[in-house]
């Protein structure tokens, strides 16, 4: 059964049937999926008899999950494999787990169970037991059941260390033991904190990073190109390519800036809150030492939540944090529009950057070069967006004293750190690294602009200046010409007074 | 005090003084707000006493409204006059009642107070009576209040019109005449639809039609202009300027197709659900006259809606129209894009298209034309956008027999085809019909393009072509030139072949 | 190697390592994510030769894609093997392909390439080759590598039927022959219209008809259980239960109604337009017998867009269908809502319905059951409200001839289909089929309220019943005691005008 | 004509007509909008003659405003009188007219003439001209005509102040005087910046603190009512109705801190960057003096923007503003949610706490009372997540070197915190200060609660435990009974395990 339901929705609408192509001979052995399922369901001797509270169940006997999670799978058949459980999370459940086994034997637990928990949960976060996670996101809303999966595997991966059987809970208990002075309503909201932190530190800030140096590197090498700027897409007074990079290395160093300061209330951890977020069931001191031993595990400043009820009941940090990366949207949007536009042509459009050619462009029109890597990161931005509007309708829906969106919220942030750190380096390694300045071009629309004579204001203000320009347009002239032409000012006093190079700074 | 409420929002941070300027002496007379109100509140004479089953209330003696009016206007301060409850929900509020009130008529309600109520009604309707309807849309989350305040004005405005003393609810009660077989719970969705109908039908698809007729005899007029195409916004092979344009107009086509395919649920009314749904304390025939009524006092297609719980507890069917509009504000938002980027220069822009001049553009640059309607327009797309998911979010939160998001939601209804329609009106008179091609700037750019080498695929491969292209490309060279270079062909052959007029189409 | 890239984004963070558990034995025979694919790209025997329009490129043996694949994997390495492109999307793009090669041969095209493209593409429907598509949607805005990629296995797997080498273009062409008379810029919206439509008309509409079955069998069998109604969350007057689930039934119907008015624009294909809409480089009458193949091929009613600049340029067809699952988002959340609140408790809660248990619902609580099917749904509405706004975002962005927001459009509708169709089944099986009315707590309730009071209002009025109702709260006595107390009317008055039976519809 | 374009939207669809009620005198006095301003148009007394570089304009002899205001009321007719510019925005230009006549004094402008233009900008600051910006938000999309416009209303004023003839230009110009230094593209992102501090700080932070602090006194105030939790909507352990409350107030704890977190930014001014940023006609040291003049007027720790480009091409720092009002929009949506849910009933809603009744309920329904309060604050909340989508869509579509969304991204980060912080003051007002705990029902549910079983888990176990809870609930006993007649444990045992008042904390 083992990949078989990771596949379930490529397989979905048609069954494979028997054809085969010569090349598929090895998948051959990979047995078409659902027809796998229910075969193996009926051979006795591949599964083992597990039970919930609500009745036995047959287990796969190379899963390491148990009843629960079996239970989980036949409920909640929707979205296919692609829609599970992000792995961040089942690996953030492996540093608490371990974490809450390491400060219960504080608190009583057997040292061998808690060292067998250890050794269990550590696989986990190694991703060694990746294929014993199949749940979807689309379950319970609290995570309950992806916190009895983590139970159950890493239960029974401790009781097969121990010389035990499988589904037998016992020496391990996945509740009694695993689950210890631990709630799904307080451990999954701390799994997403965790998984969250780490996925910022691992894969956002570093692309955000690498994206502001280079930036940074090419708003240095184009300091000193003179171009024209635009306003309202128009034509407008000069700034140096340079200081037009220098926004953005500035959008994007606020980028990081904003999701820094999400980051203290993602630190805080529910754990120790158990179900309602009053601690029943645990010990004075718990919390404190589970959130002490997650940071250390993690190298993460996490602490324990100063409000348990807060963070069982709201997911608002969550909110906080996906809004911060909804402003990061907006500056790679933005980034990404101009350096597209500004890289338009080669022959009709601004034409004033060169990016790199990376593929083909088309497959109609030989030659052709697109500006993939800007599309493929505002196309992340666009989903940014959508994915923020969804935490905030799961986060605003909480009752009482638990939120149960957790899961769809989790997935949505994780999936925008993802994609934003992703496409960052792709766009730095793909696109902005290569960027070159077409200054030929450049010079020719810097000097043919008739914003240049915004230059005058000061000399002959604004109603004569506007003349010049609207008559210049009009007639088709050089500004020079006309303002001579209209008697303003002299030749000499135009080529004194409008100089690009002055026009950068204020005097 | 007429105007006072209305400005209070301006006047909130800080009361205007003493000082005053010459030109505002008239001004001065006009008490500022908040003071104002609690003057003359103490002020026995200019004040009668109303009440409602929460006890008495000063109600100022120069308006209609009662006593809910004023209990609301004192319990939700939120946002001031800039949030009052749209005048089209108040006027939408006129029809109804005047509907509700010859139909009870032949159920029994004496037709001298049916006749008053009527005249009152057509009074609200005709916008007589603006200034009695104070409140604001954050209030109760199903607009009794906004219910009550028209019961109270009509009901006041009719016992004066039979020569009765104001508030003294006698001979016309608000709630046992004016709102009799009605609740606030089947009132203020009705009139949320017929509001809405209205404002599609007045404003919003007039605006979208005479933007698409204008665009559509740009279409005609640009037939014949053979100009470059763009995708990724790269050079890519030609279309007409008029092909072009035949693209915004199918798009603004379809909005109105999708705005009228919305419309269907919108005509269905609530009235005769009372408050759950069930119709109590009506009667059998009622729901099926007050819509018949309604129909035949605007004139549209309105019908009762086929289940009443439906027609309280969800606005489905506004969210549909609210995801049309979202839908318009997609393509808007496209079409006036191209249009500024088109227009961009105007010398280092895409120079295609000539937009009219309308107004400076710059307070600092002179001579500066902007494409301030596209602007304009642009701006109304995303708030359209943002309207939608507060629609949405307050539609998917409706609880048991009642939504209560109903002011909210109607209000961002009426905000987005009000303000679609009005800047259609604006973008086409000041904008569309002005716009001119460009066609000195639009034949170089065709001319020079690379991606006339399309053409050669079906002659010689697309792999050749696209070596011609990127070759010309790299020596800055004409396609013919390096074809022929390349000895793919002859200068003969490349004339035969490459011919932008029979480009156009399929062959 | 199959699977491996599957599972990249899942060993993403932290490669396996060397250590495994007893049970991984299988798993061991999987090399590890991106160490294998560059081992296997290093050994020259495993790999072939391929070109595209950049250079040379190794492409592994045993897959059927070529160097513009590859080359796409290697430029945008973003999100992992759960960002693919959606599988549905493959399987469009095998029935146009298909569509395409039996009308070629009208137009010339070899049959015996032809045929020979019809069987690669049967299969490419068939599922048969789904590992031969890697590519993930963040890649190029206009979906050409993925175009490109079913081309090349499409050519290379008929080069195989014909007996010739692979990565030759020999005897059938990527571009020349399967791409013939296309463009990347009309077969991707061509191929997201049939896989949108597909996925409505197997997943969604199937889903949304079987939940409105089981609600409306529910409303009949619930046809006589008299309950309160509650308005503002608030006690209100009776209706049945049969009622209120009528308004559910209601729902899920115009649900289904909002879905296919916004397919007749689905059913409009770009195919015809190739690069820009104008249908360069095709044939006359290619474009209407494409359409009439693909709606043969699907049973679909397909048809050709009438305005191909429309439908490369824009999305908006797309945005609308987002647009009505967006409304039916809102639907489901409040029928979910309303039904976990009516289930809540067992003792305090409302607890007017009983939901079947299903798992075990606490970590902690024993004995714990909870509506977690309401919260799969639930939290499904919120990623399609999500959904909807990357969608918007994406389809306002198009610039001049092309959007290129492409794939990501296409994705987020899929996924909003899918999950609103797979959650609708889950949650009508799992939940609804078995819900059951307490009818002992409905009684108790019904029977306790003061609202009961509403029906007095036509005989003694409201301000009356209203006093009535306000002391009996305020006292804590039944409504009856209180009215008689209050002398407003007799016991047999109360008895014969308070009959909750009665109050269920008009009179 | 002072009013009339105010009222114009309301009177848009109909003309008023000539019938008047008896009531409604003076506002015969007030001549029909539309129609009024042409007919004053062409009385030529009532007319001053002002021209722009586009030529010449009447102008009401009444107001200050000039030429270009004209012009633009002639251009955009969008959306009437409540979708003006917001008048926070015009008195932050008033400040910052000032705070750069000041510093242009320093810089050569003459004294007389800036304190002129310091005296009619500190009236624009204190409201005594607010009837001289009649301008839209749906202008040009810098806002380039509302800069106009103070520069225009200042410029004759002064011009007044000093005895010169309005119109004149003279001795106080709008561009070279009142504008000096300046470029709508600095200056509008400047008030825009000014404007979302203050409004944060004079009324969305007020409104949060007051609501925080009420609820606080809640928390304390209800710190030893136990009661039963919730989650899942269900039944859960216990916790006391302080501690929930508790985490509300850390919500608005953290809403307070997320909004300061955002202000860093919003703290730093463009002014000084001129047309494109470059600072272009300014002088060095402006952008600073400047800063710390608004700094002075304001008290607010205003600097001068690190990077101009930035500041005016992008508006990331209000979308995060907007972000941060986002998420306390969810935090309110949750409270009052939770609240409106705690207080439903009387008698068939959950009943634990009791809120003040405001209003009469119902126009049907006598002796409703609801929970209004909660329903205007969570539709506030709803419009602020819509707002939020408005301010994203506009902050990710700037170009190049300007963002031409401005008006519109003010106007909806004004309402947002406007909104918020009314709303606050109102539910804290009439609602939360109000609330009262039912204690004899709390106590009833928590004591029925099966929940309480959970305390049994570390004596015997999770899966005994779960037992006892489902046969007491099949069975309808009390846990007790149940746990004694398994077996599992006797009385006693149960008294001294099962303490509610022992179940609010860890041990």
């Amino acid at each position: 059964m083992f990949r078989v339901l990771r596949n379930l929705h490529r397989f979905r609408s048609k069954a494979p049937g028997a054809r085969t192509s010569p090349l598929l001979v090895s998948s051959l052995r990979r047995p078409p999926a659902a027809v796998a399922i229910c075969k193996r369901m009926e051979s006795s001797e591949v599964y083992r008899i597990e039970y919930d509270t609500f009745g036995e169940l047959k287990v796969p006997n190379d899963k390491y999950y148990g009843a629960q999670t079996v239970r989980s799978m036949m409920n909640f058949k929707i979205g296919g494999v692609s829609e599970r459980m992000p792995i961040q999370v089942i690996k953030a459940f492996g540093i608490l787990k371990r974490a809450a086994a390491e400060v219960n034997v504080e608190y009583g637990l057997d040292p061998k169970i808690a060292d067998s928990i250890i050794k269990a949960a550590d696989e986990v976060l190694a991703g060694k037991l990746d294929d014993h996670f199949p749940l979807v996101i689309w379950q319970t809303g609290s995570g309950t059941q992806t916190n009895m999966n983590v139970n159950e595997v890493i239960s029974n991966r401790a009781i097969q260390i121990l010389g035990g059987k499988l589904g037998s809970k016992d020496p391990v208990h996945p509740n009694d033991h695993v689950n210890k002075s631990q709630s799904s309503n307080d451990t999954f909201p701390t799994a997403m904190h965790i998984a969250a932190a780490k996925e910022v530190h691992e894969v956002l800030l570093p692309g955000l990073q690498k994206l502001h140096d280079a930036l940074e590197k090419k708003a240095k090498e184009f300091a000193d190109i003179i171009k024209i700027g635009r306003t309202h897409t128009q034509d407008a007074v000069p700034l140096s390519l340079g200081q037009e990079f220098s926004g953005y290395v500035q959008q994007i160093k606020y980028s990081m800036e904003r999701i820094k300061a999400a980051l203290p209330r993602i630190y805080e951890l529910a754990a120790g809150g158990t179900a309602v977020g009053t601690g029943l069931n645990t010990r004075i001191g718990f919390a404190e030492k589970v959130a002490a031993k997650v940071s250390e595990l993690t190298g993460l400043p996490f602490v324990t939540a100063p409000n348990k009820f807060e963070a069982l009941a709201a997911h608002d940090a969550l909110v906080e944090l996906s809004g911060a990366m909804n402003v990061v949207a907006c500056s790679l949007m933005k980034v990404a529009n101009d350096i597209r536009f500004l890289g338009s042509g080669p022959r009709s459009g601004l034409g004033e950057l060169t990016l790199p050619e990376n593929e083909p462009g088309s497959s109609i029109m030989p030659g052709k070069v697109n500006p993939t890597q800007c599309e493929a990161i505002t196309m992340v931005a666009a989903q940014v967006m959508g994915n923020h509007v969804a935490v905030t309708v799961g986060g605003s829906n909480g009752h009482f004293e638990l939120n149960v969106f957790k899961p769809m919220i989790i997935k949505n942030v994780l999936n925008s750190a993802q994609l934003i750190g992703d496409s960052c380096v792709s766009f730095t390694d793909h696109c902005v690294v290569g960027i070159q300045a077409n200054t030929q071009r450049i010079d020719k629309l810097m000097n043919e602009s008739l914003m240049l004579v915004t230059a005058l204001n000061p000399h002959i203000g604004y109603d004569k200046a506007a003349k010049i320009a609207k008559a210049a347009h009009k007639e088709g002239t050089t500004l020079k010409e006309m303002a001579v032409k209209l008697g303003y000012l002299t030749p000499e006093q135009f080529e004194q007074w409008v100089k690009p190079s002055e026009m950068l700074g204020p005097k």
